[in-house]
């Protein structure tokens, strides 16, 4: 278990965000999450760290991957996890969130992960529970679990976060993936970068300290790391809807674009991908590709951050 | 573990009501409960009462409150937990409860957990199966788990069951809730009314030794507890549904109307609450509120019914 | 543990289907089944066999009965087992496997069971991940366990399977169950022979090396075994459907038909059931029918693959 041992302790109770940590708070999890990823790579997987804790999984919107990611790490660290799905379409939200959170809170979990479609909604949580709180997504604000993993997996293949240069790509407007990516990374001492139509840019985005681009070839030059977002169609009610085509002519990654980046340059993708859209499959399935390792380092991030968590939980 | 040693042991293999408990039964599980609810607020909340033992959860109809209660005790005491949310409403409803147990059986489960939409279902199961088996709701018949939790409830706000006057109100007619807390109050010579527009009320109910009021101003005189049930509108078939507006002018419980009861008199609702229906948001959420206190207990009698049935397994 | 120790080590990494076996794996598997059996029957059922190793139950076609089978082996053996459900109606299906794949594999399962509507989908997942796979259903091709629960049933009843005649009957066409048990039945021994209209007989079923009989009269003429296969309306899209009535007059299992079979003859089903369509109730729960028993030798014989794929894992 000394794997899961913490070089330092975390200040936080929650995860709401990647607003509001330092940098040595990151640099905390991220360390913690270089042993749990020796964990998971072991045939024993399991721990006892968090044996006799509760873990609700509780997804007000459906996530396969980010779900799972968390059951698993809830699961490797001995847990008792509880998904429940719950769909909103016929109940005023609001509502459901508050009233599921303190029928929750009774069954006394330890660690609630919550995904939902509002903005603010783990934050309104962890104020009506008496656990942790861990936000997996809210609305188009912050997944901090997955800007975590995304540094982990550039530290291990760069060796480094300062100095990079890093262009985040697509669909910046609708992107908490994006969000919790820029304040990360540049409060790590990455260049950030974002590159997409205008619109599918927020207004505005140059105050968050980053530099924007309206087209690839001079949004990729010199950059270290290509991150590409997922074209979120689903959150566009209304708005600008692009061709897949025609997306994919001037935004999606392809050998030709990626030539514009450093030669040693490195893409990722916060999955699930729309081939042919975002990213031509000859790229994400290439050498330069760290998409499946994202995937690993995701399990290895949450594993860090319930650990991290757990250990402020009162003592008997 | 001595917190889940029973005082004395429980008589019955299955829990299919509260019909055919005797009061000694009740007291038996409420005591075991206690010790219960001690093991849900510590760190680790793990027991090893039904290690290697199977808990399957058969819902027929969704509940994400009874069934998250059930595998969360299910759970804390070690058990292997399976959950199945079964659709019934493209086939013929008996032929598959029948051949789904018979199934189920065949995979030696040790508790079989059942949720089904016609009165008897728990009874047919228990009947077709070697496990135990617990009813957590059939039709408008029975909910035993329920009206424990509540018996609980109360017994810790109040001291003691015998003596008190409480008062069931709102929709009778459909609520098994309301049926199973009529048979265990009055066993535990609590003193019981019900409380409700006479289309909600069943023909013949005085004959289960209640009295019964068509308004809240004389039904609550004198309460010491004021128990709302949720308008169940989904099992109105055809018959008459009240409009949410009037019905919460004559039976929604606000301030004004909890006022005709005991000034100490305390709410309860099973859940989940339409709010501004059965009961308004500041009595629910107020001081006399018991609700989410109900929700804790629901996890901690779920242990001990659990742990009671286990105790009737053969031994190896 | 002693009794899932095995007799001797079974050489595949993956179950993907009987074909390709030999009869010296498939008596490996079911010498190892009976130990677990025994497992499944303690009041203790839980073991460490799989203890730290994450199995992942990837279902694409919904299945009740072979999913409960599987996450109940894998938790009685003490692996961390994540049911994950994916509905491919709005996807192209050769992409989402491989992607969900890919994505599953590197969160590091030890062992994927997968069940998918398309002839290969398991074969094809083996290539695409490093753990072990087991096919639980692909298309119309294979389903090994079943097959194998189908073997341990028929030995442990008629003490042996070489020189046993086996009746398959009904839709031969869309089963792979009918596939896989005349690959293993073959394989020990036995002499299969298939029964069913030339409408639900794929052509060249001979080639198989069974007998093929359009009717149950001379079909099951000297049967130790009558194995009846759910009627697969569901996969016959376009083709002929036939009716209830009609097929039950001429190939549903009752006791006139039954009675043209040896007087020993045992009854089976792989489930569900459609009664009154393939078989008739009397018989279904007659004293001469295994349907139960199958669904018990269910888990025992996915305890027994799981534990024995798990042995090749490698060794930290």
């Amino acid at each position: 278990m000394s794997d899961l041992r913490p070089i330092q302790k975390f200040r936080h109770r929650h995860l709401l965000g990647i607003e509001g940590l330092s940098a040595e708070d990151i640099l905390i999890l991220l360390d913690r999450a270089e042993g749990a990823v020796e964990v998971s790579r072991q045939i024993e997987k399991k721990r006892t760290t968090l044996r006799g804790r509760t873990l609700i999984n509780l997804f007000f919107e459906s996530s396969t991957r980010t779900q799972s990611s968390f059951e698993l790490a809830g699961k490797r660290l001995g847990a008792d996890v509880m998904n429940m799905s719950v769909q909103t379409s016929s109940v005023k939200k609001g509502e459901t969130l508050i009233d599921t959170a303190a029928t929750l809170n009774a069954m006394r979990p330890d660690i609630i992960v919550v995904r939902h479609a509002q903005a603010g909604a783990a934050h309104l949580l962890a104020r009506k529970v008496d656990c942790s709180v861990v936000n997996a997504g809210d609305g188009a604000h912050e997944h901090p679990t997955q800007a975590l993993l995304d540094a982990l997996t550039i530290r291990r293949n760069k060796g480094r976060i300062e100095g990079l240069t890093v262009a985040i790509c697509g669909d910046i407007l609708h992107s908490r993936v994006a969000r919790s990516n820029i304040i990360l990374l540049s409060t790590l001492g990455a260049r950030v970068r974002v590159v997409g139509p205008s619109t599918l840019m927020p207004a505005g985005i140059e105050r968050m300290g980053v530099e924007s681009f309206r087209d690839m070839k001079s949004g990729l030059a010199g950059a270290d790391i290509v991150m590409m977002l997922r074209l979120q169609r689903e959150r566009m009610n209304g708005g600008f809807v692009p061709s897949s085509r025609e997306y994919f002519r001037f935004f999606g990654l392809d050998a030709e674009k990626l030539g514009y980046a450093r030669k040693d340059a490195l893409v990722m993708h916060p999955g699930p991908m729309n081939r042919g859209v975002e990213i031509d499959s000859n790229i994400a399935d290439g050498p330069r590709s760290l998409i499946r390792e994202q995937v690993e380092m995701g399990v290895a991030v949450r594993m860090a951050v319930l650990a991290a968590l757990a250990e402020h939980l009162p003592n008997e």
